[in-house]
C-alpha cells in the first residue's frame, strides 16, 4: 500500500479523514503538530485515536505562540455562543494551514508519499480562509514546484480534502460507518483543565449539531453548564 | 515606514536582503527559525547581525529533525569539495522554504505587513528547487488566498527576492555598499565546535568565491585545513 500523509489533530474531522485515507487504499501516516494551541488536550486525543486505529503518528513541535494573533495561540478569549458565519473569528490562526501543509509536504517527501490528506471542511465551518478550495488548489500547485521529488519527476503531489463539501452530519455518518472512535476524539477549543469540552465554542457547537443531525449519539464529555 | 518581514538566517544572503529591505524603504522585521539545523551556529550570527543592524529579531522554534531527510537535519554527512550544480544535493531540506515562508506569512499577517523578503538566489546556488522563481510565484499566489487579511481585502502580499538573479560577487558588492557587517555573518553548513567555517561545503565555497570575485576581503574565520 502506498503511504499518504494525513494532517491529524485528534479532532472529529481529521480522525474521519484518517479513516477515509485508509478506505481509499492508502497506508495512512498521521502527522500531528504541537503548535502551542490552547487546546493541547487534542494531542492526547490524537495519540489515543491513532493507537486505536493502528496508524503511525509523527509529532512535530512548533511554537506559533511566538507569532500569536489568534485566540488559540495568544491570550485572547475564545468566543462562546457567538454567531457562526460572517466575519472570520479570532480563533483563526494566521497562516496555520499553510504551515501545517508545508510540514506535511516535507514529511511526504521524506516518506516517498505523493498524497496528503487534510480534514478541512467548507460547509459547517468557521469561515477560515485556509479551509477553502481556492487555498487547496494554490497549495497543490505550490507543492509541485517546491520539492526536489517533484522537480526531479519522482513525485506528483495530490491534496485530498474528502470532507470539503460534506455537512458535519454527513461527516459523522461517514466516520461512523468507517468505525472512527469518536469517543476518543477532541474538538473543543477551550477545554476544562480535566479535558472536558466547553460545549459553547464554534468547534463544540458545530460538532454537537453534527451528531444531532446525523442521529448518532454524541459521545463527547461536556463540562457542566 | 511600513513593516516588511525578512526571512533571516544570519548568513551572507539574508543579511544582504535585510539591508535591501531597508534600502527599499521598509522597516525590516527579521524572522529567524531554529529548525534543528546542524549549523545552529548561524542563529548566534543572526542575533549579532540583527543587533548590529538595529533590526528587531523574532525567533521561532520548529523541530524539522522529526522529519529529517537532509544533511542539515539528520545524521547524513555534509558533502565536502563536491561539484556544485547538477543533482540537488543532500543539504536540501524537504519543503524547508515552503515552511519558512508559511511562518513568514503568518508573522506578516500579525504585524500587518504585506511584504516578505527572502534572500534566495538562483545563480550561485546549490540547485535547491525552493530557490527558483517558479516556486516564489506559486507561493505568492498561495499567500493571497491563504490568509484572513488577504481574503478580507486588508492585505495584498508581495514576495521580494532581490538577490534571485545576482551572482554571489554582485551580492557581496551590494551588501558592502549597504554596510552589511559580513564579518558577523555565518554561512557554513558544518562549522567546527568553536563556530569556524569548514571552507569546503557548498555554502562556504560559494561564499568564498563571491568575496574573491568581488575583490572584497573575506572576513570569514575558517578552520585550519
Amino acid at each position: 500500500m502506498r503511504p499518504a500523509v494525513v494532517l491529524f489533530s485528534g479532532g472529529l474531522d481529521s480522525s474521519t479523514c484518517l479513516a477515509v485515507a485508509r478506505e481509499d487504499g492508502f497506508d495512512p501516516q498521521a502527522l500531528c503538530v504541537r503548535y502551542g494551541q490552547r487546546h493541547e488536550r487534542e494531542l492526547e486525543a490524537a495519540a489515543e485515536v491513532a493507537e486505536a486505529m493502528a496508524v503511525p503518528l509523527k509529532m512535530i513541535s512548533l511554537d506559533l505562540r511566538a507569532i500569536g494573533g489568534s485566540a488559540l495561540t495568544a491570550d485572547i478569549e475564545v468566543p462562546k455562543d457567538a454567531p457562526i458565519g460572517g466575519r472570520i473569528p479570532v480563533t483563526y490562526v494566521p497562516a496555520r494551514n499553510t504551515v501545517l501543509l508545508a510540514l506535511a509536504l516535507g514529511y511526504a517527501e521524506v516518506l516517498g508519499a505523493e498524497d496528503i490528506y487534510l480534514g478541512v471542511n467548507a460547509i459547517d465551518y468557521s469561515g477560515y480562509p485556509d479551509c477553502r478550495p481556492a487555498f487547496l488548489e494554490a497549495f497543490e500547485k505550490l507543492a509541485n514546484v517546491a520539492t526536489a521529488a517533484a522537480v526531479e519527476g519522482r513525485a506528483r503531489y495530490h491534496l485530498h480534502a474528502p470532507l470539503i463539501a460534506l455537512s458535519k452530519a454527513e461527516i459523522v455518518r461517514l466516520g461512523t460507518r468507517l468505525g472512527v472512535p469518536y469517543g476518543l476524539t477532541h474538538s473543543c477549543y477551550d477545554p476544562s483543565a480535566s479535558g472536558r469540552a466547553c460545549g459553547r465554542c464554534d468547534s463544540c457547537r458545530l460538532r454537537a449539531a453534527g451528531f444531532r443531525e446525523a442521529g448518532v449519539p454524541d459521545p463527547t464529555l461536556y463540562s457542566p453548564r
